[in-house]
């Protein structure tokens, strides 16, 4: 864009703006002239806002997971079944799993994936925290939750590789067509993971 | 979602943030946990330029579009055409037709639009201001740059009506085949008005 006919610093703000993930200079200039046309009020706590996100959080040491209190309220949380652990890539899947509410269990967030072309791996110390874990918490299932895609799948070895010494059921999310999808539109892949992965009905 | 297990900070920006336009819970969540990646200083500067934006800029007493300068770098621009003005309904639509580089000659912010079921009306400052200024700069042809839909229709021709007993031509832009898109893909009424308003080929 031009930024001749706009002030600096809007131009400069959607230019921060496109940084941020899915955000194309378009979107980014929707979203620069929303704030303007905002109460300053507003501008002020969303300033406030994104400064304390920054100041008050960290990683839990425990599970890795986001939060501003240590432990992070999922691992101190003793109404939670403390036998079986859901493994993670980022805390953002973390939030996913726990917004559906179909997990009871811990987390272990491994703040990384198994990427050979992006030259990306799994943090050591992840995999060694999670190892202790598992031992010292006695788990008794680790729920491998990677993405559905290559780096999952190796994501996903690396940690069956990481815990075969030690005596835990590891399961990993199944493949399949997504819920409210159509046959049609579902990708050859899909396709072929839910053929083999068909189920009997009762 | 449940804020049980998110930071109180963290839950708050994403509520912030899904007020944004064209912004759900999901986006929110994404930006808010890239913003959690990045350096304290990207953050940083982040706020510094939102707060720049919201300090630094107003609207140009002569045209209306968003500037840091009094009046405007368009309005102040000699190397403009000077006797042709569009009309539109916000900056943003300003910047849209700016960036395109199609049309050199100043502007006129209206700073809303026509939308009974809204109940909006275009700010009744704005049109005596327009009329004023088509008066003193000699305009010899208004450019109607309203939104392709009914209330741009509707605000279009409240403009028509207030410049009526001024001597100025007044266009409007042509509805039409997006560019780019295929036949296929196109709704009834922008085929219909493609139909309409279709041309001869030399």
């Amino acid at each position: 864009m031009s930024s001749a006919s706009l002030p600096t610093s809007v131009y400069k703000l959607i230019k921060l703006w496109s940084r941020l993930p899915g955000v194309g200079e378009k979107t980014a200039r929707r979203m620069v002239f929303f704030l303007l046309k905002q109460d300053p009020e507003w501008v002020a706590e969303f300033i406030r806002t994104v400064k304390q996100v920054k100041d008050d959080t960290h990683h839990c040491s425990e599970c890795g997971n986001i939060t501003d209190i240590e432990p992070c309220s999922i691992c101190r949380d003793k109404m939670r079944n403390r036998k079986i652990m859901c493994v993670v890539e980022s805390d953002e899947d973390c939030i996913s799993i726990e917004q559906a509410g179909i997990f009871n269990g811990l987390y272990h967030v491994l703040g990384g994936q198994v990427s050979p072309l992006d030259e990306q791996d799994i943090p050591e110390e992840s995999i060694e925290k999670l190892k202790e874990r598992v031992v010292d918490l006695k788990i008794e299932e680790i729920i491998l939750a990677t993405a559905p895609r290559i780096e999952g799948d190796l994501t996903a070895f690396a940690i069956q590789e990481a815990l075969k010494s030690i005596p835990v059921k590891i399961s990993r999310l199944s493949y399949g067509l997504p819920v409210g999808g159509s046959i049609g539109y579902a990708d050859r892949v899909t396709l072929h993971m839910a053929m083999e992965s068909r189920k009997e009905m009762q």
